[in-house]
């Protein structure tokens, strides 16, 4: 099974009647309590799978497994709050290596305003580590939501994570790699604050997280929404040293996809403007369902996967 | 680091401020929330270390996954709510396998009234299972809170499971491994309603599941409280087919371990015909902070490791 054909088998098992009000196909299970909301989340990272410690500082490690939870609360604009931790360690646990590890990962999580409160760890051939985080939200912003004729943004300049793999994988030594890169790669940060006021404001039809690339996630809006979209190339917030195929379909981007309504175009400005921190409008939807990339005068459809089909 | 040292060593990582009552050193993390409390648990098993596949079925290593966490909701009195799977596996995902993994882990989670609300699944060298699971309570039965004089319980035959291992390291065939070892072993049952009476009628003034032992987990009791207790040999409940070790050192029991008071004690008997269920009276807590195992008339010291030094 792929991603996809597992996400689409394990529905049967996920239960989703009240109070659960989202299991599968969101970034967060959501469960109505009373009049708030709990966000729900786990993600793991493995070695040699999700990182290789010969770039990843134990540090780092565990920052990036903070923030690749948080990012799923940020996602549906919510607040996180609670985390266990599981590590599975082929090795003693050493002080040499799990104090950075732990200051990584608490440092990380309480900076946006969570905190660590247990966890198990485990003998394991593989070094793996989870992270299980609740978080709260008066109303949560789910995938679906969105119609045709509304305005997509993204949160942040894109393929920059994608991009230092690539230099990885050519051998470049760390030190070598421009700074933006690498701290898009190796120190994330989750868009807890945007993805809050979103939520607050209600300015947000419907979001997700950029993890797998924008094509990807975008299409699972689209899907969610039975809608396509239309994204114009030249406001595509491509990273420095970023190609635009690493921008379109590179993963761990950790920025935040939503859709807007024309009425609240005024207030995303506003909202940039009070965060100090620009909002790109990458396209809009559109009914049809496809995905168009607009590149000069030329209309061009593009598959979710990265595979880019010239129709004219 | 031992798991000891372990424990010690990331107290000071956790948060323990209020909402949060209770984050090191119990089976849950407890917060508080309005007038209930949330119960927050992870448990990882890992292939070759927890389990093996030459003895366990798919539906019975997901029913496993379930009941060690199920058996720390129970172990604080709460009622099991939501969980979430993270999946790690060599090997593409196959129904062969998914699907009575995924029938054991959910059917065990339904029958003692929790859910799975999603998860993640990724690749790994090494086969891993990690569920989080959140439960409820309005009255959480911690491990502190126990004093001097009070009796000592146990909700089961102690040491089945254990025993299982030791036909299993023998090489002896499943089919003629006793009924009720396998049973224990493949099959535990996580003690919910027991845990939840206790919590609902405040029997209990503390409380532990028994995972790693009488002994160990006993001593754990005793720690927190700063007590001692004195067992009763011929009251300890020891399995068919199983040593005496095997009921004071042996884990994986998931039985609950709990302290009543005096004036609780005909409660107990009521509660234990209502329930139709034995629950046994293994011996007192003390105040000299030691163990002892009474038999006949002698009265021996005993190492929480398991360790037996004979004192008269």
């Amino acid at each position: 099974m792929n991603e996809k054909e597992w996400l689409d088998y394990v529905k049967k098992y996920l239960f989703e009647k009240k109070p659960v009000i989202k299991a599968g196909n969101e970034d967060c299970a959501v469960i109505k309590i009373n009049k708030k909301y709990l966000l729900f989340t786990t993600d793991a990272l493995v070695e040699n799978i999700h990182f290789k410690l010969s770039y990843t500082s134990y540090f780092d490690l565990g920052a990036k497994l903070a923030v690749s939870n948080l990012s799923d609360i940020a996602s549906m604009g919510g607040e996180p709050k609670w985390a266990l931790l599981t590590l599975g360690s082929p090795q003693k646990i050493r002080k040499d290596w799990i104090d950075p590890f732990m200051e990584g990962l608490t440092q990380t999580l309480e900076k946006y305003g969570a905190c660590l409160i247990g966890g198990d760890t485990v003998k394991s051939a593989s070094f793996f580590i989870n992270l299980a985080l609740i978080g709260e939200t008066y109303n949560p912003i789910l995938r679906n939501g969105s119609k045709p004729g509304e305005f997509i943004f993204v949160s942040k300049h894109l393929g920059e994570s994608s991009a230092f793999l690539r230099y990885i994988k050519k051998g470049i030594p760390l030190e070598k790699i421009p700074e933006n890169l690498k701290k898009a790669h190796l120190r994330p940060e989750p868009e807890i604050i945007l993805g809050k006021m979103l939520s607050e404001n209600k300015l947000a039809t419907s979001m997700i997280d950029i993890s797998d690339g924008l094509l990807l996630d975008l299409w699972r809006i689209c899907e969610e929404n039975q809608i396509g979209a239309e994204l114009i190339e030249n406001k595509i917030p491509i990273g420095k040293y970023t190609t635009l195929e690493e921008a379109l379909s590179g993963g761990e981007d950790y920025a935040l996809l939503f859709t807007v309504k024309k009425e609240n175009l005024e207030k995303i400005g506003k909202l940039s403007q009070y965060l100090n921190k620009p909002l790109f409008c990458i396209g809009t939807t559109i009914k049809e369902k496809k995905l168009y990339l607009i590149k000069d005068d030329q209309k061009i459809q593009i598959l979710p996967r990265g595979y880019i089909h010239f129709t004219k």
